[in-house]
C-alpha cells in the first residue's frame, strides 16, 4: 500500500515529467473537425493541448521520440545483433509506424487483417501479422496484401489452416512468407512440442509457402511486478519455445525470425540465444499499468520509457466535497486498472467506471478547482484506450504539431 | 452462486430466446465494406450473421422491436401519461433513434454535443442533451444545433454555466430550451436543495434561456439486484428530487418536463408524482449486467425485454484441453462484468480480459469445436460495447436485414 502511494506520487509529480501547466481560464475547445482544417493549413502549430475539445488523446513527441531511441539503444547495447519489431495494435496509426521504421525498427507487427489492410493502406510495408487467418475471407485478404506487398508475412499455428494458406497462395499466384506462431501459456500458437516443429515441417513442404521461422510471445509476462522476478519466470516460461527454435535449426528449417517479447520483456528476450526481435507495444506510450511494474534500475516504477500518451479532460462538477467529476469515462479511458493517474495531482483517485463520466475523490488538491478546468491524465492502459478515438494529437512542448489519424482504429476483425 | 449458475444456465439457453442455430461449416465472412456495398445494391438480405466478418455487432430486430413495444404498452399501462425519452448515448445511432420514435418515444437524449451533433446530422430532431457544455467551444455547438433546430433542449446544472448560455444564446439571436439537471448522489447536476430551486428561478430569469423543467437521473440505481429493493431504494434516493420538482411548481416555475430513470427503473418511476418520461437506454439492447438485476416477475432474470445486441466470434484456437481462444478479446466486448455469455453453452466461462483475444474455459460443451466455427455472444455491458464498432447488422431470423452506421460512435466529445 505505502509502495503504491509513493509510487503514484512519484508519476504524478517528477517521475511524469515535467509538464508546461500553461493552462488557459477560456480554453477554445478546437474540435476534431477543426484541427484537421488548422493541420491542413498549416496552421495547428499555434494551438496548445490545454485549448482541445475534450476527451482528446495527445502524445507528447518529445517522449515518444525518446522511448522511441531508447528502445533502439539499449537493443543495439546488447550486441545480440536483437532489433525491435513493434506492434502496431497498440497506436493503429500508419504515421507513428513511420517513425518506428525510422527510429530503426525492422518492421511492425498487427494483430488482425483488417489492420493490416489500414496499415499498408497508410503507407507501411513491412508488415508481420502476429493472428492467424482461419477464415477463407480473412485469407483471401493475406493473400491480396501478400500480392501487392512482398515483406508482408502471416503467422499459422495450425495444420488445416497452413494448407489452407498454402491453397489460396496458389490461387492468388504467389508463394506466401508464413512464420509459425508457438504457443507460451494456453492462448494462442501451436503447442511448443513435437506438434510445433510438424507444423514447421509441413510449411516448410507446402508448395505455395515460404517458411521464415517462428514468432512466440507471451502475453503473461510482461506485467509480472519487480525486475529480477519478471526476468526469471519469462526466461522460464520461454524454455519450450527455445527448445522449439533449436529443434528448427536443428531439423535445417528456417529460422530467420525468432520473434518474441514486449514492453515489459525487452531487456529480457536478448538473454535468450537465437531471437532476433521484440514486439515490443506500449514502449512508445506506456501507461499506469506498466508504470507499476518495475524496471532493472527501478524496482518501484517502470522508468526506462517515459509516459508519453495522455487524455485530455474538463471538470464538470464541483458541488460535492472532495470530489470531482470529469468528462472522461469509460469510452474515453476504458476501465483498466490501475485507474488512470492525473498528473500533478499526488492526492486524486480517479474513477473511469462511468460511461460519460470520470469521477475524482480526494483529500488535497494543489488548487480549487472550477467547472471548465482542464485535467491531463495517463491512461490506465494504452492500447484499448488508443481504440477509443480517431485521431491523436501530436504534441511538442504542449503545442500539436500534427492530427494523425487512428487508421485502424475498430479494425478487430 | 448457485443463482448466478440457474440464471447463466437460463441465460445460455431458453432465456436469450430462440436463436436459429444454423452456422455454416465454411463462413464467407463478409466484411464491413462488402456489407456496405451489399446493403447499397439492396440485396443484403440473403447474408446470414454466422457469415460476417467477425467480430462483428449485430442486433435482432424482432426482438429490438418487441423491446420498444413492451416500454410503450407498460409505460402506456401506468396511466400515468409517462412515456419514453430514450438515451441515445446507447446506440449512438440516427437508425435506432428513428425507430425510438416511430415507437412512441417523446425524443431522444445524448450525453455529449458531439453526439447530438451526428444524431442531428443522421435526421433526429427531438433531442435532450442531459449533460452541461461547460466550454465555450461546446456552447457555441450547442447554440448552433439549437439554431437549426428548435427542439434541441439543454441541461444546466450552475449559475454561472446558466450566465454562460444565455449570453451565447443571446449572441446566437436565440432563446434557447433549458432544463435543470438536478443531482441524485454526486456524480452531476446541482444538489437537490435551496441550489436547485435558485438556479430554475436564475434560468426563468435570464432574458435568453427558456425553462422547460428539470431531470434528475440516478445511475446508481439502475443495477440494484432484485425489484423490490432496487424499487425502495430508487423511491427514496430521489425524494430529494421530487420535493425540488414541487418546489419549483409551487415557484410556478416551468415543470413540463420531470425526466428521470433508465432501464432499471422504468417501472418504478411512474410511482413518482409528476414523472413525465424516463431515459431509458439498454432496454433495447439488454446486456449480461441488466440480465441479472432481476425483474418485477422474476427475481432472479430481468425478462422485461429481450437481449437483442450480440458479437459474432470466431474460434482461433482449440490446441488446449477444456479451453477455447476465439477473436473477440476487450476491444471487441470491453472488460466490464459479468463477462460475455456464449449462447446455446450453458458450461462456458468466457473472458475478454485480453486486448484481442477472447478465451473461454469450460468443463462441457454440446459439441466438439473447431478452428474457425462461430460463436454469438451477449456482451457484458451495451453501450461501452457499440462504441467499439462502426457499424451495426440488423438483422431478422439471423438474415441482415440492414447496415447501419454507428455515426456518434467514438463521439465523447
Amino acid at each position: 500500500m505505502k509502495g503504491s502511494v509513493s509510487r503514484r506520487g512519484f508519476l504524478q509529480t517528477a517521475g511524469a515529467g515535467s509538464v508546461t501547466m500553461w493552462i488557459p481560464t477560456h480554453a477554445s475547445g478546437y474540435t476534431g473537425a477543426e484541427m484537421r482544417e488548422k493541420a491542413a493549413a498549416a496552421s495547428t502549430l499555434g494551438v496548445s493541448k490545454w485549448e482541445l475539445d475534450t476527451p482528446a488523446l495527445c502524445v507528447d513527441l518529445d517522449k515518444m521520440e525518446a522511448n522511441m531511441a531508447t528502445m533502439r539503444k539499449k537493443l543495439a547495447a546488447t550486441g545480440t545483433g536483437i532489433v525491435s519489431r513493434p506492434h502496431a495494435k497498440t497506436h493503429k496509426c500508419p504515421a507513428i509506424a513511420k517513425l518506428q521504421l525510422a527510429a530503426g525498427s525492422i518492421g511492425v507487427c498487427t494483430a488482425k487483417v483488417s489492420e493490416a489492410e489500414a496499415l499498408f493502406a497508410g503507407g507501411i510495408e513491412k508488415i508481420l501479422m502476429t493472428t492467424c487467418n482461419v477464415s477463407a475471407s480473412k485469407i483471401r485478404r493475406a493473400m491480396k496484401i501478400r500480392k501487392a506487398n512482398r515483406t508482408f508475412i502471416q503467422a499459422v499455428d495450425n495444420p488445416k489452416n497452413a494448407q489452407d494458406l498454402s491453397d489460396a497462395a496458389k490461387e492468388a499466384g504467389l508463394v506466401a512468407d508464413v512464420v509459425i506462431d508457438v504457443a507460451v501459456g494456453t492462448r494462442s500458437g501451436v503447442p511448443a512440442d513435437e506438434r510445433a516443429l510438424a507444423l514447421a515441417q509441413l510449411v516448410d513442404k507446402l508448395p505455395n509457402l515460404k517458411l521464415r521461422g517462428m514468432i512466440s510471445y507471451d502475453g503473461g509476462a510482461q506485467h509480472i511486478k519487480g525486475f529480477s522476478k519478471r526476468a526469471e519466470e519469462t526466461l522460464k516460461r520461454y524454455e519450450p519455445s527455445l527448445r522449439t527454435f533449436e529443434a528448427m535449426k536443428k531439423a535445417g528449417l528456417s529460422t530467420e525470425i525468432f520473434s518474441g517479447g514486449g514492453t515489459g520483456t525487452y531487456n529480457i528476450m536478448p538473454k535468450v540465444p537465437g531471437v532476433t526481435d521484440v514486439q515490443v507495444g506500449s514502449y512508445i506510450f506506456m501507461d499506469a499499468q506498466y508504470l507499476e511494474i518495475g524496471g532493472e534500475g527501478n524496482e518501484e516504477i517502470y522508468t526506462d520509457f517515459a509516459p508519453s500518451l495522455t487524455v485530455m479532460s474538463t471538470v464538470l462538477n464541483n458541488y460535492f466535497p472532495k470530489r470531482l467529476t470529469t468528462d472522461a469515462g469509460q469510452k474515453a479511458l476504458t476501465l483498466n486498472k490501475p485507474d488512470p493517474i492525473v498528473i500533478g495531482e499526488k492526492g486524486f483517485s480517479y474513477t473511469a467506471g462511468s460511461d460519460e463520466f470520470g469521477t475524482i475523490q480526494y483529500e488535497t488538491a494543489t488548487k480549487q478547482y472550477e467547472v471548465g478546468d482542464k485535467l491531463e491524465l495517463i491512461v490506465p492502459h494504452c492500447d484499448p484506450a488508443v481504440n477509443e478515438y480517431d485521431q491523436i494529437y501530436a504534441t511538442r512542448k504542449d503545442r500539436v504539431e500534427a492530427v494523425w489519424p487512428i487508421a485502424a482504429r475498430g479494425h478487430s476483425q
